[in-house]
């Protein structure tokens, strides 16, 4: 096991995306936009911009590349992308290891003309779809599931741009929200489960904006309009208003429930749902199943704090900062100090002794991947003086991989997958753990349905294929490249996750 | 003004400081325990190492450059800082704009041998010593006040060089926590007034470490043996012993009762006082001295948590995340996009709708400088819907600038320097403002006397030399330099602050 | 007219192929071998390595970027393209000012599996088959000629890879030199013309390499074993030798003679000549038809020297070094002086006043493109004191754009298009000018036929489709992309060129 | 003995100064200027320039960095250069390999203000003078011999500051050509026996500039007024004609001879010599001296072309390309090829089989340093086909160290200063070798007296002090300092070089 997993131990989200239409700095606010989103991926970054040349057609202008948004583009770089369209995307990173990625947008010449792509999600059929592209005589040029995407768009056969792009969303399965430039058209789609967020907002001088959380609204002055609805695909022309439609057959919707959990910043408001506000009602939720005699409730910053505070605020039991997180933890090189224990974990999270010393502590987390992280953390309180150790978890016990764009590790990596609680516990050398039940989460949430929980449950909304899978990737695997790309970044194949 | 300062609108803090003395990978540790006290400084980093070279004499080597440490080192870069003995050095910087620096640690060749220097403070007569120097003939390589240590070693005559570093102590005045190497004998020293941190630490294998917190030791662990006192010089020679001594006549303490209320890590103990806890019982003293009919305490992320934890606690009001800090903003470029109000604090702070939406706002943080970040989260937080909001100081009105090492602004700058209380609720449009008094301070750090607290009294320890300060500055600027260094980065004159 | 184009006013080759098999450095001697094909293009390079992966299925590794090899590569880069069997590729670049360009080799994932492709030319066809691909539901994803190749390859309906190869080769036109990797198959092409050079060597060990020159076998100690035949399709399986094969109908074979005028290196033998024996023999020929009154023959180093030494050995005139060229000019920031006159051409440039002065001069040259270079020469000359300036060149008069790999200005910017030799003699202010005929040529080169000479004659062998270009363009322009890549490198829309 | 050593073979200047005052371009153009002086060093470069402040006093602004000219400098940083006077220092660098080095133009402030300086050559006292400064009090701060002179200008006690640099000048010994800038005062010093060469010229508008060599004047289109006379001390006021004056005692002149065998640019007139017809001359001589049955010469391109052109028009031997010098040769990769024989010459020369096989070829060079590149030239000739290699020198043998600022190699690496010329022969395997003699030399510059030949003969005008040397720099040592900077690149100890 890296020990970058050792310094992350969290769930991943895939991709942000962000879109404006309309704005003669339209690239520049996407930029923007990017950052505020930069929690959601720091390991590409990219905009696509669409302007008029000189013969009055469409042309895209595009600028990627590994790093952050900061990092990524100069001043130059983003003067160069005219156009009073934009689109852009970040993708996750690990902390202090390469690891496999795509650059998106996607951009492409097809028969339609310039066609960019950036996609949050994943695709279920991907790897059948791609099966059966190549047999058709496609050629992949990267190995992100997106792509599919572009080569369906070309295949299909219809008149209108826009009824391929209707044929196309019936042929891929999973889930996707996209922003889609098609010459200066913007296009901004979610899956009919609506599995990953995305809304809608407009600027003061009224051109539209689209991101997967409202806080890249916030930052550029912008107002969240609506969320993007399951299955709905809007369509805005240059300097028209959005026209939305419906282009598949309905379905239950099935958001997913990380997303209020641990992806979204809490300043977001997704899909109606204060994100911090949720949070601390999950906390809240979490003391009434499971509540623990401590003296102080402690956070692991910076996702689990609103629960935390929820939790102590629930059980009348003081919240405090007992593990300050360092924020300027960058690429480091560790190797030649192995001796120093648990060094992973020591570089992001260390314990206030003050806090904790002689105290029982509650620890609210948000979720326990493998198991090593939450027990680094409490070793390090038990090392600090904590007399007593409380581990609380505001969501179930994640059991089940997602095929849905969170960054699963290998199923048998999941503790939880094959632990009972009471082992669990044990594993983390915590003298009480409680997970928050599935019916605790929806309460919380205020909504009962429409959610997909199913890393917690199982059950899938939209089928993985799973068994096809391990065949068709075993054939497929002797086709992917990996692939470095310049200035001493590597990149290495990306495994076309689980579906 | 810069939209950076706006951006920034805290105090900053200069250095931080680290050494290793008796470890074979002491430049590795180093680099470990200034990535530890990267919230120190984040525009240069460098450490220099010392070993024998074939010859059996002591040699330096050093690795200096701009930005945080884990941008400025690489592997091979650590891998040729060979030897046992180590010290290093981080720097503050500014978001979004390049500032006046000089990169440390200082290296030189004089009679003594190879000696380096890092510090941490400012010398209050450097300018004096400096024209002095200078009209003894020595050049004056960089701007950097420490420079003028090196000149007076050298000039001193003894014949040891622990005497000459003794008499050269006793010229210079200020605030110093100094690491310094001579061949490979490791010094650390402390001002007589304590103004800055400096701890002793010990590594598991025997070997000795200094750092400007704790928290140093931590990462590395380490244990903090203790802090060096005031007036204290400890030398480490070469798997020896620390031996101590006090070079100077005592003097009053002073430490700088900011380190407590803003620079210093929560998870530090400096000078005995858990820096986390302290700051809980500041907002406690705050709630006491200046209740607030609030429905919802917030605080502005990450410094102020623990004092509006404390006073949300005492007041028995709900403790919440209002405003959430992003914590990936790097140099961004804006001016194409002015037109979007306050656009730098929205950069780095967005207010959480569903957490003050409606609700009377109890905002604690740790010190107004110019009064316009404050304005502009008063304004972001009534435009998210708060009904009424009740700005708190953990500290009293910073109203004279630091000549010790807090990078002030312009005097009149300082908003309260000039202007009442009332003045500046009204300037920063809050309902009402309240700010800790000096004797709350001394009350929640448990310890009466020994802080410096000239910026809230303008009772300077040390004299600031200030009225010759204005001609000579104006001489010397004559002189000094605006430098600009490879890379794309500048370097312009470091204005000599203050004294 | 951009200065960059001052400065360089010389045609430019598109690229440059290496690839070895069966060694087991065989990126590390790819890498050398492109070294030693630099000057084929100095603005992107790249390497693809093919290696077994652990389930024994081929993999492919790819690094590219912008610059020239020794920037592009670092050893970790080398180190991780793993394998036995690589292909590389390097592609033109112009000095001071970004360009169009793609990175090769391209990479891509078929239903073959993976194939990697490097190309040196033109096709004639690619606009045509690009339209007829999209229409089918291609999606292209560079601008370079040479993707639809690939499409092709998947297209195209064989139960073989090689039979798929061989009937992708009868659907494009034009100018190719291809390294292809299939698998951990290398397979080495020359296009029935034969217009680009292409040669097979043998390294000590048994290794078999290709390379657009015999010079990159020497700098890796290979053996030139024989020159790929026009036509000819070279297959070398793991481990085996070389297999031959002639997939096309024979054509009248049409070689590039500009590859021996200026664009191969001299040291370099192309397809049996000894570039630079021909060279001599140019200038020889140059002199017998247009011989002048000189007191010195000079050269326009590097590329005219050999034809400068042979004009004046027949002519019995001394010859001298009478311009000297500067080979540290890079990305120059020029703007701000263009008071000062001819600036461009002096950054490369410089006359020798001890040569010329008080002499007639007879310059050599090997090519006049726009003529304002030669204007510059001219005068620079005439101002360090020659009395009379003979202009000779070793070609006729270049009139006709290239289709087949030759980076052409616009037509009506090659002066002789529409000058008679008599105007161009007056605008580039020479006291007279003589070009070498196409007989004078042949005769050199002691080889009658088999010549492309189309860019003099326009006499071109495969027509370049010219009147259905424009139309298609400017659809097609409707399409492309315009592209930046990260790290401030701009990426400018290809223009699909001529045909 | 590094593969560096074994590419590169040759001597290497340290460095180039270039200066401009009185032009609002000024640092623009000094960075042309350092251009055209790239040849004379490409491991660091670096320009100071001098404007007035808001308060109407002289600023310096300093940009320095490793590499070249035109990678070191972005336009931003040019135009952070303000001012209407500037310097710049290029300095010399080995190929694939860091070496030592120490950035100038070295900036300091002082009791006069701020001085700057660039230097070319090498003091021979420096060293006593750095013991003598070091007693005294001064602290160093590079390893740079130059720095001494800064060190010196603010110690010697006269009210002027052009008292205090002529009474400087009276205290350092060797070889300096200087340009410093006080506050906006330029002085251009040449050192008594005017080692190292130094022009002054004129731009159109009336500005003057200071150049190594006259081509820095041709490329920003300015005329050489004339060469500083050894000993001359140039003053030139902003705004101001030159005003010249000696300071010191008049010595007899002894110039490098070397500039004109191999250092300078052909296309330079340096001391009144036209480089490239002395060259010429010098072969001319050689074939008188050493003529040698050849079918053909041949040069070392470029070093010494204009000697073999010579060489062949004395002795009717024809004149050919028989050695292709490769101009991309950067940091390569080498160490996992070593079996490649002979690889570092290989990368950088390749012979013309077509123009040696089956001839008698004369190979006219202008030194054999350590005989190791020769002899690999030699071999690469003969395997080419070369029936007889005759080697012909156009200088004497090497046989003595320079302390004047030429980078020797350690005496015993000097082939010549412990073999016969026969030993010599036989080492490289050449049929015949031969040396041109001092007095050929003499009479092919066309000037008998006043060079120096030192390397040549031992004859140091300046006595290198060099039997205090070896213990002072064991002392010296063990003070010096092991220096590495920033962005991998690695800066080791300055061996401060002979005396």
């Amino acid at each position: 096991m890296p020990e970058s997993s050792l310094i992350q131990g969290r769930p991943h989200e895939e991709c942000g995306v962000c879109a404006v239409s309309g704005h003669g700095e339209a690239a520049k606010l996407t930029y923007l936009g990017l950052q505020a989103l930069q929690h959601r991926g720091q390991e590409t970054s990219g905009i696509v911009s669409a302007h008029l040349n000189s013969r009055h057609r469409p042309h895209h202008r595009v600028h990627r590349g590994m790093g952050r948004v900061a990092e990524v583009f100069s001043r130059d770089d983003l003067e160069a992308l005219h156009g009073r369209v934009a689109i852009g995307h970040v993708r996750y990173s690990t902390t202090g290891a390469p690891r496999p990625f795509n650059t998106q947008p996607l951009v492409s010449s097809l028969r339609h003309g310039p066609v960019a792509l950036a996609h949050n999600g994943n695709l279920t059929n991907a790897h059948i779809l791609r099966r059966a592209l190549k047999a058709g005589g496609a050629i992949f040029q990267t190995t992100v599931d997106s792509e599919v995407i572009l080569h369906l768009l070309s295949r299909v056969e219809h008149d209108s741009f826009e009824d391929c792009l209707r044929q196309t969303l019936s042929q891929i399965q999973g889930a996707y929200s996209l922003v889609l430039l098609h010459g200066q058209c913007l296009y901004a789609v979610r899956d009919p489960r609506g599995f990953r967020p995305l809304a809608l907002g407009r600027l003061p001088g009224g051109a539209w904006t689209v991101a997967s959380e409202s806080v890249a609204f916030d930052l550029i002055d912008a107002a969240l309009v609506r969320d993007i609805a399951p299955g709905e695909m809007v369509c805005i022309e240059p300097g028209c208003e959005p026209v939305s439609s419906f282009p598949l057959p309905a379905a239950e919707p099935s958001r997913c429930i990380f997303e209020l959990i641990y992806f979204s910043r809490p300043d977001s408001v997704v899909d109606g749902h204060s994100v911090q506000s949720v949070r601390v009602r999950l906390g809240e939720a979490l003391w009434r199943e499971h509540p623990a005699e401590g003296d102080v409730v402690i956070c692991v910053p910076d996702s689990s704090t609103a629960a935390a505070i929820g939790y102590a605020r629930a059980g009348g039991i003081a919240f405090d900062m007992g593990l300050i997180r360092s924020h300027y933890i960058g690429r480091t090189f560790i190797e030649p100090l192995q001796r120093i224990r648990d060094f992973g974990a020591k570089l992001k999270y260390n314990p206030v002794r003050g806090v904790v010393e002689g105290k029982r502590v509650v620890v609210v987390d948000d979720s326990i991947v493998r198991g090593t992280t939450s027990r680094k953390i409490v070793r390090m309180l038990r090392q600090a003086g904590a007399t007593a150790i409380h581990m609380r978890v505001t969501a179930p016990p994640w059991r089940h991989p997602c095929p849905y764009g969170i960054d699963t590790p290998d199923p048998n990596e999941l503790i939880a997958s094959s632990a009972t609680v009471e082992r669990i516990r044990d594993q983390i050398e915590a003298d009480s753990l409680g997970y928050l039940s599935t019916d605790g989460l929806r309460e919380a949430t205020g909504q009962a349905d429409g959610w997909c929980m199913a890393c917690f449950t199982g059950e899938y909304p939209v089928p993985p294929t799973r068994g096809i899978t391990k065949e068709v990737l075993e054939n497929d695997d002797s086709v992917s490249s990996t692939m470095s790309m310049g200035n001493g970044m590597q990149r290495s194949g990306l495994e076309e996750r689980f579906g």
